[in-house]
């Protein structure tokens, strides 16, 4: 019976990294709220808001202000489309590039952290099952919040 | 090698989830960041804003943001202890009582949603490992903001 709930248990996880990763990441001026902005932006630079908000799972709004927040505190800054005057992209600031590698490393302490002692094929197994439940709200296509992925 | 992140993946199924439950929630007038506050109650009333941070990992500042908006939406309300004056603990109001099976069931719809077709034995192991990491954490004592669990 499906009485003990995956949900609530992921939350916890969730609400747990946010403690950890504002603590490491303290050092650096960013919050939990912000690094995955980043973290996204690691992986390709040059996206749009809404290109973020769309990938990350975040809504306009928070996206918006967590955005403003970067470009302010010097991490991100926002560039004009060539084609598309109204469309801003962002990007990285030589300083964020600069502590990249730093960064990453203090956000994957978490993963370091939940998973330290599971043998290679009990994290490959949770990491697959997580998969397959991600995969499965993208299939069954929850509303994103705009644009493409 | 642990190059995949198990983090990454929990913070997208929880951020899908935000984005879900906020829909099921609409017409109750609760915002994903309020329903924990209830869960916890429905579980255990007449616990104190620190007992409710603490237990579920989400900040002092954030739990008396919330806790006031629960308030004044009618979902709680506060009463003082009649041991320490300075203590408020929180109780369900009676209109969240009606409500609380509905509301309990529209938050599980997530569970549901993101478990649909899997059979009971990988469902209870992938309970089992997310359980584990949440020990695991308790266990290593990840700082809490403040009071019991």
């Amino acid at each position: 019976m499906k009485h003990q709930s995956i949900g609530r248990l992921i939350a916890i996880l969730h609400r747990q990294s946010q403690i950890f990763i504002n603590k490491t990441l303290k050092e650096f001026s960013l919050t939990s709220a912000e690094y995955p902005f980043l973290l996204a932006l690691f992986h390709a630079e040059g996206q749009t808001q809404e290109e973020l908000s769309s990938y990350l799972y975040i809504d306009k709004g928070a996206t918006a202000r967590v955005i403003k927040a970067l470009v302010a505190k010097g991490f991100v800054r926002k560039e004009q489309d060539n084609q598309d005057k109204r469309c801003n992209r962002i990007f990285l600031t030589d300083k964020t590039k600069r502590e990249q590698e730093e960064i990453y490393t203090c956000v994957m302490q978490w993963n370091s952290f939940i998973t330290e002692g599971l043998d290679e094929g009990t994290y490959q197994r949770i990491f697959s099952d997580l998969q397959t439940m991600v995969d499965q709200v993208e299939k069954k296509s929850i509303p994103k919040h705009t644009g493409a992925k």
